[in-house]
């Protein structure tokens, strides 16, 4: 049974602590197992990654097919269909539009000092995406990964993806297409991370890696930080829904669903100011899980983590959701843009009862990879900042540094650095000579 | 010996990858004892906290001693001497000038199917500043933290700085005051990191920690990540300058001591067009060492990891240092803007001869805490950015969600997630009734 909480009782407090702190994911300790494939595919490359993808992939692969070569892409996305490929189109465009607006300004300015000093944004220049493996690869993930790298400039995409027993998703292919995808490499698992981080004879070496995976991949990601960059590692997929009793709470329970279905470790959570509509809500998605397809990854989500917590009023429900700082957050209620005002701790907010979640998981435009357990207090979903760095600039004129240069000299003897003292001062000595 | 290494020599590729991937730090593994001392304080709190305070800096405290009251903070303040008092002034104004340029903008906007999207940036709500004990601790490094923070908008800014046998240096009180710093503990190593990330009687818990510490403090930031965000975790310092032969050898050498004289592991290496000039300035540097007061650090850093290396040109010598990366980069040549051009992987770069590195620690304005060991590829110094996130909205109306609905239900259904196609569904079909 999902939690019904209410904030008006003694205990909530405490239920609603352990609500915030339940552990929902198990996850196995392969760090020596990862350890050693690294290892491997460091000191032997090709022949390494092969014979990990003959043992976990049951593929034979060359030195030669690692990589998908274009004429097989072409024959997967043939098997494409219209509607699918229109939709993604969509899709594409969209997410597109969106992250070009994210793309940040260089600046530049000469302050009173003389002293002119700036930043200039560039592209990390080569990039590697793993997507998870098999017919249930998502070409919705390869868009939301790909995109923001090609829109932020870098030169060199790659992507690794696991085909199990030959298995490729060719809608993934297409995403991977259409997004401007370079190389397309068929492996996984911890195996694939090395080879995009270390390079191998047939794979060069990438300097960020994103994208979801599983227990090896991500343990994996961890062990390369900082020979490359990382994206977050992602937990399980969480929603909170704010709703207010002028909701149809049958749409409501399929939004909590839509979280609940990807994974058993999911979290699907309602808060109301009406007990009668959480209620509602509760029955409408028991009615839903009865014949639901993944009733059996749903079910188990929403009975163990699923909860459904009734509020004084809006603003206690906003000032939960600061605390819950949700992956998700819809604000189904008269003024979702009033209400969006209090609720800052979120990855993303969907505004008003026609935006479903599900809309940004596909063709809403912003990215769909957002921070979970509740990261949203200090971190953002990927952008194109993830695949940019800034540099700054500082020159001083002879003016500048004799405005500035003494304060400099006066902190680095405090600081006991006489050569960076010494650094300013001959300088300032030859300016005054 | 500093290595001498010129690109037209055959052995010159091998030297150069050798100097790229040399192994300058021993990291201590201290992760179990870090452990146990997180796991210490999440059990006992505060006094956990006191305990292990007594045991590494022998200081007695109780639960009402662990902050530094204002009253104390004062009386330190009024040792400083004006000199140094308006120096750190100058550096906060300039700092502060420099990263409040750097907060980004919200946007929002409506497209042509009639949804509303944008994002909201929201500051951090609550951060802590690690900074390294005793007397030897950097006011700079305290402003470089948290002036950013408070540009940000950090409601709550907690500082955790160790004071052994009760030293503590005024200037980082000083600096911490200046700077809008809210609360200063007098706790350090991973106990201090640990109260930080989840609290203890006396300490709130904060949601992100940044600031330099040693190998325990290190190791407790890898802990703790994912409870709150991190910084990088920072290696030794590194400075690149490239520069002609028209500059003064004694002025570079000390450029490089500069970054020698920090740590034994630090890496200073020169790029020159000129061979003559890049011996004179390796004649310079040894003549400066032999009477450098921190010649007993910096002697070892130039002549493990110190190079002097002879290019072709600028173009050869600018995409050499693409290949570093480097944490700081120096341009003294004759047109350094055009070079920097071409220098697209740096923290931080310094344009023409006027502008030592020692500028850019103090008072320059940009931040100085910078991506070391290479990561200047996939990653940029602090900023306003590491204490802000951001929120994406998306807003549809009916009209929105009839024109791009569609194709969101299409590829849940590709992707086999009911609930996602369902939630679009179930809301198109009512605006169709």
């Amino acid at each position: 049974m999902p939690k019904f909480l209410d904030t008006t009782q003694p205990d909530f407090e405490q239920a609603f602590a352990e609500l915030l702190s339940a552990k929902r994911e198990d996850s196995p300790d392969v760090d020596d197992v990862v350890a050693g494939i690294i290892a491997d595919v460091r000191a032997r490359g090709d022949a390494a990654v092969i014979e990990l993808t003959e043992r976990f992939d049951r593929m034979t692969l060359t030195p030669e097919t690692l990589a998908i070569p274009a004429a097989e892409v072409d024959a997967a996305i043939a098997e494409v269909s219209t509607e699918e490929s229109e939709a993604l189109d969509l899709a594409v465009k969209r997410i597109r539009a969106y992250h070009e607006r994210q793309m940040p300004a260089d600046d530049s300015w000469t302050d009173e000092s003389g002293a002119t000093l700036g930043w200039r944004w560039s592209a990390v220049s080569a990039a590697g995406l793993y997507v998870p493996g098999g017919l249930a690869s998502y070409p919705s993930s390869v868009l939301m990964n790909a995109i923001p790298a090609k829109v932020a400039g870098v030169d060199r995409l790659a992507i690794a993806v696991p085909t199990p027993d030959g298995q490729i998703n060719p809608l993934v292919l297409l995403a991977a297409r259409l997004s401007g995808v370079d190389e397309i490499y068929r492996i996984g698992g911890a195996q694939a991370i090395a080879a995009l981080a270390y390079g191998t004879e047939s794979i060069a070496p990438v300097d960020k890696i994103t994208g979801p995976g599983n227990a090896f991949v991500a343990a994996a990601k961890r062990r390369v930080f900082g020979k490359v960059g990382i994206d977050m590692i992602a937990g399980p997929s969480e929603i909170l829904v704010i709703a207010d009793k002028d909701n149809d709470p049958d749409w409501i329970a399929l939004d909590l669903l839509s979280q609940a279905e990807h994974d058993e470790s999911a979290q699907s959570i309602l808060i109301t100011d009406d007990a009668a509509f959480g209620r509602a809500v509760g029955a409408a998605v028991e009615q839903r899980l009865t014949s639901l397809q993944r009733r059996a990854i749903a079910g188990p989500s929403w009975r163990d983590f699923g909860a459904v917590i009734t509020a004084r009023d809006l603003d206690e429900a906003a000032s939960l959701s600061n605390r819950i700082a949700p992956e998700h957050l819809e604000l189904c209620v008269a003024d979702p843009d009033a209400l969006s005002q209090k609720t800052v701790h979120a990855g993303a907010i969907f505004l008003g009862q026609f935006t479903p979640e599900a809309i940004g998981d596909y063709v809403g435009g912003p990215n769909h990879v957002l921070p979970t357990a509740r990261s949203a207090r200090f971190s953002s979903g990927l952008s194109v900042m993830d695949f940019l760095k800034r540099t700054t600039l500082s020159k001083m004129t002879p003016e500048a540094l004799r405005a500035i240069g003494p304060a400099a000299e006066r902190l680095a003897q405090s600081e006991s650095l006489e050569a960076h003292g010494l650094s300013v001062k001959v300088r300032l000595d030859a300016l005054n000579r």
